[in-house]
């Protein structure tokens, strides 16, 4: 066996390495997004109950909060299953860092839950609260997505991850919706915001379809039926541009609030479906690799018995002609399989650093202009509308120019 | 200490294990450029003694030989160092693949030898064998800068990788004018493949100056003293549109070959230059990344015993405000500086990613347009000439109409 051999030995093992740290990174991410959920609904409770001044959800809110901590302590349990698998990661210090952050927030929640009982705290604030922590947890799956070295891995955290976004900014909308209907005439200073978070949900829900295949994409199509849609419709329409002109029906606040809950109930059984299918991708792909590994294993004993003479020998040279050819063709051909994954690779991964550089763009703007992220985000939206440019393309003009800005 | 801590130091032990590995890398980078710097020089004495028919070069050739051997032998040791320390690396498969193709080139060595010093090949099949082990020697240079994941470290490997090819690009060249002086006229036919040569060498020392320091930029600008250019870009004259129009002097052989000689010798003191910095900066980094991650321990030390009472309950909650305050700095001081190094990352790689892309792009001419990689660069570079674009945006746009090119 040529030395070479060993090294394309060494890549295929590296290789089955990163899929079973992906594999474990994958179940983590799918816990978390059952947290998220939960966290959501222990959200929308919490806002219930705080601005009811305690008179409704008080029940609801307690199981929930059993529900929740249930969910935590499996994500805790993934957390640690990954710290002893430190070395694969591929940015493992970015996501050991991230989840650092997460579980400073989840270590703060017993008293964030018990300032909420005692009413300590404004819905707003209980609110805000809640969404950071759900902030902290999608930017661990975002690192996930990052890390991943295989294409269709990658895609499919791509997609889940914009999926779980999509799925957050829905949530905010409902908060926000059911704070609008509940005190009963729309606020012209919420429409940005308002705005934001629609087309926050449309931009996320446009990545999540481009990354997934035709099953997930009908499993989406058929979890929002048209009758549903209108509802959500007339009910944005009523409660921004229509309320302005006059009170809102006090009875709207529960349609809302039920027409959005079915909405992301729905999100989430899609996003159980893409996790599901993440998982037996993750099989497969190990399979797969197990597989190619065994073969070339068993190649390269096949070549070693008719190379044996030249075995025998001290020299690591004279090899047979056809010895020769077997090797450089596996050699050449393991060589262009990565190339052409590392090509495609960047192509997903395209799609991770366009929210990086609006991101980017997003907090210049509103450090160096005192905007909040809604106006930022819609200011970059109204340059590239008038410019008939990429949301991206501006976003990247506004880091070239931040010395101009003053940031 | 509240369990998100140990993610804390998870992080930074992640951080320094790569930085570790980098270290290794780096290593590994120097001693293959030594190894290159020697078979250059091979190739040059091979080429002139299959020219000569085996009257000029035999002698200091095999002495070369011996030099080569010598450090081949270095190059294997680190690459075993490196199959030890597998799992450490970011982009393991593509880098162990990449040597399982450069172990296989050297294996082939002592054949391609002994059929120079019969003088079994042609001076061209010699020269383009050696041409291909050193553009898989480049290659592993190339993985080893894109694993890099600190900002630092990357950008001193862009610098020295670029600085290595441009070197490759002058050897190329001296075989190529040494060809052509020897020949006694210019040959029309070979000026793209000339003019492409001294392209890719500027645009290569372009990408190192920007990615150097000015100590390193000073060293290279006095390595090319003003009156060797002058004599090199006289003599390239000569050899291309002057040498067109009569017999060339057959004594300017030697002077090209020794003006290109000494110009390619000041690159190698550049180039140990470079690998010594890069070297020194690797150390410091590591240093650097222990005393903070002891520095860390000792803050969380401090903490835990004022958390004593805290420590000694069940539950993991009720930290002081202070301690609260503390570990949420901490937490968020990590977070803050590892996104800026992701973001500054980001910048170094487009470097990379640019020649990627660039080289996909001519490839994908070639085999489209069945050109040779002189031509399809020169499409590429005339295209961005005539619409004022830049080279990586044309390659892009090329890469964009695959579909349209029919490959």
């Amino acid at each position: 066996m040529t030395s070479g051999l060993s090294f394309l030995v060494a890549a295929r093992q590296c290789e089955i390495g990163e899929l079973e740290h992906l594999a474990l990174t994958s179940e983590l991410v799918s816990v978390i997004g059952r947290l998220i959920h939960g966290l959501q609904k222990e959200r929308g409770m919490s806002n219930v109950y705080l601005a009811s001044r305690g008179s409704r959800f008080g029940g609801q809110r307690l199981a929930q909060i059993g529900d929740c901590t249930a969910l935590e302590q499996h994500v805790r349990v993934r957390f640690a299953a990954l710290d002893t698998d430190a070395h694969r990661a591929r940015n493992g210090a970015r996501l050991f860092s991230r989840i650092a952050v997460v579980l400073h927030a989840l270590d703060g929640l017993p008293a964030l839950r018990q300032r909420v009982t005692t009413q300590a705290l404004s819905p707003e604030a209980s609110t805000a609260a809640f969404v950071r922590l759900v902030a902290g947890l999608l930017a661990v799956v975002f690192e996930a997505a990052d890390s991943a070295t295989d294409p269709a891995i990658s895609r499919a955290l791509v997609a889940l991850f914009n999926f779980m976004q999509g799925k957050e900014f829905a949530g905010q909308e409902r908060a926000l919706g059911a704070g609008v209907f509940a005190s009963g005439h729309a606020d012209a200073g919420l429409q940005p915001h308002w705005q934001h978070l629609i087309e926050s949900q449309q931009r996320c829900f446009e990545v999540f379809s481009d990354f997934s295949d035709a099953s997930v994409r009908a499993a989406w199509i058929d979890s929002q039926p048209a009758e549903a849609r209108a509802t959500l419709e007339r009910l944005r329409r009523l409660g921004s541009v229509a309320g302005l002109n006059g009170p809102l029906d006090a009875e709207l606040s529960q349609t809302w609030y039920d027409c959005c809950t079915d909405r992301i109930d729905a999100m989430q059984s899609v996003e159980a479906f893409l996790a599901e299918q993440l998982r037996t991708l993750c099989r497969q792909r190990i399979e797969q690799a197990r597989a190619e590994l065994r073969s070339q294993q068993a190649t390269l004993q096949a070549l070693a018995r008719e190379a044996g003479a030249a075995d025998a020998a001290e020299a690591p040279a004279p090899i047979t002609p056809h010895l020769e050819r077997s090797v450089l063709g596996m050699v050449q051909e393991q060589s262009r399989r990565l190339q052409s994954m590392g090509d495609e690779l960047e192509t997903v991964r395209a799609a991770l650093n366009e929210r990086k550089v609006i991101e980017r763009a997003k907090g210049l703007l509103m450090a160096s202009r005192k905007l909040s992220e809604a106006d930022a985000y819609a200011m970059l939206r109204q340059t590239a509308m008038s410019q008939n440019r990429k949301l991206v393309d501006v976003a990247e003009s506004v880091l070239a120019m931040s010395d101009y800005l003053g940031a």
